[in-house]
């Protein structure tokens, strides 16, 4: 990796755990350049505006997810393996590329919901895009002989982003120390509800 | 009910709506005072301050929600249609009561889940009464017999926390027109779950 690319993602992981922090509509240039100790002017040759800082944060916050939880999750067998890989480690995302705030698509996705522009598009897209490879690991399963042939991926979808949202919310706002437990019971309801028939 | 009284709500429910708008801390009391072309003199009389502001809008958005969602619901037989009673008025809410912005307790968990104070504390007993008024409609179906005996209300409070979230986020930000219709398919499996085995 070059030097220039090496410090792009450090600065876009700052920014990243700012995010998560201060949202993404309190994210700034100013804001970013106090906690790396660089000059606002050499932060603007990176990024030319706002917009442009939004967008590319939570672009590098993907590719982190990516890097921690779909690639290794991708790498199990197919099935149920596959599918509590994922969720297991979408549970454990926040930690593991430290977002000391909660994860930042939570955060961005109430910020952003009202407010149209380049930000918003992007968050859109890449949580559809998370929808979609949840279904293709249902979709995979299926096609492994190793869930019911009758299952909906996109329904998994939606309701494995439930309890990953409510898993969220219960440890983050409501300190609920048995949040994660809760969601693996769920989990395992999905997971027992794609299961064959004998 | 008293002018003052009156007045009050009033001031209240543009309140609750401007907080959807807004969010909790887009709120105050200068903003309120446009919105209803009030002076700003006259609100400080019902409100001494933002926090206050803030817990009041909380406390209002909460007698609407027992209103419309919690109490029409318990007038229902105990049991399954109790609970989808709960669940359906609970997905109209935001249109029930009118907030553009979508449900003003979602927007203040994100908001507030790192910002201690009278708000946040408000909030988190008022999303813990609502788990509880899940678990307990749970409670009474089992007492009924309608429900199965190891039936475990707090995980049901919880899935159907999550399907309510996913439903909002779905719906508002991904502006899935499915959403509804895929979370009444997640409600309908926790109520199978929930059903007597035969």
């Amino acid at each position: 990796m070059r030097k220039g690319e090496k410090t792009r993602d450090l600065i876009l992981d700052t920014s990243v755990r700012l995010a998560s922090e201060l949202g993404l509509e309190g994210l700034s240039i100013g804001r970013l350049a106090d906690e790396l100790r660089l000059s606002k002017s050499g932060l603007f040759a990176h990024f030319g505006s706002k917009d442009d800082l939004q967008v590319q944060t939570l672009e590098r916050a993907a590719e982190r997810f990516a890097e921690v939880v779909v690639r290794p999750a991708l790498a199990e067998p197919a099935g149920e393996p596959r599918l509590r890989a994922l969720f297991e480690r979408w549970l454990e995302w926040p930690r593991r590329v430290k977002q000391p705030g909660g994860c930042v698509f939570v955060a961005a996705s109430a910020e952003l919901d009202d407010r149209p522009g380049p930000a918003r598009e992007r968050l859109v897209a890449l949580q559809k895009a998370w929808l979609a490879t949840i279904a293709r690991v249902v979709e995979s399963g299926k096609a492994a002989g190793r869930f019911r042939a009758d299952l909906d991926p996109d329904q998994v979808a939606f309701e494995m982003y439930g309890i990953g949202l409510v898993c969220h919310l219960s440890a983050r706002l409501l300190r609920d120390p048995r949040a994660v437990e809760r969601a693996r019971v769920a989990f395992e309801r999905i997971a027992a509800d794609a299961r064959l028939r004998s």
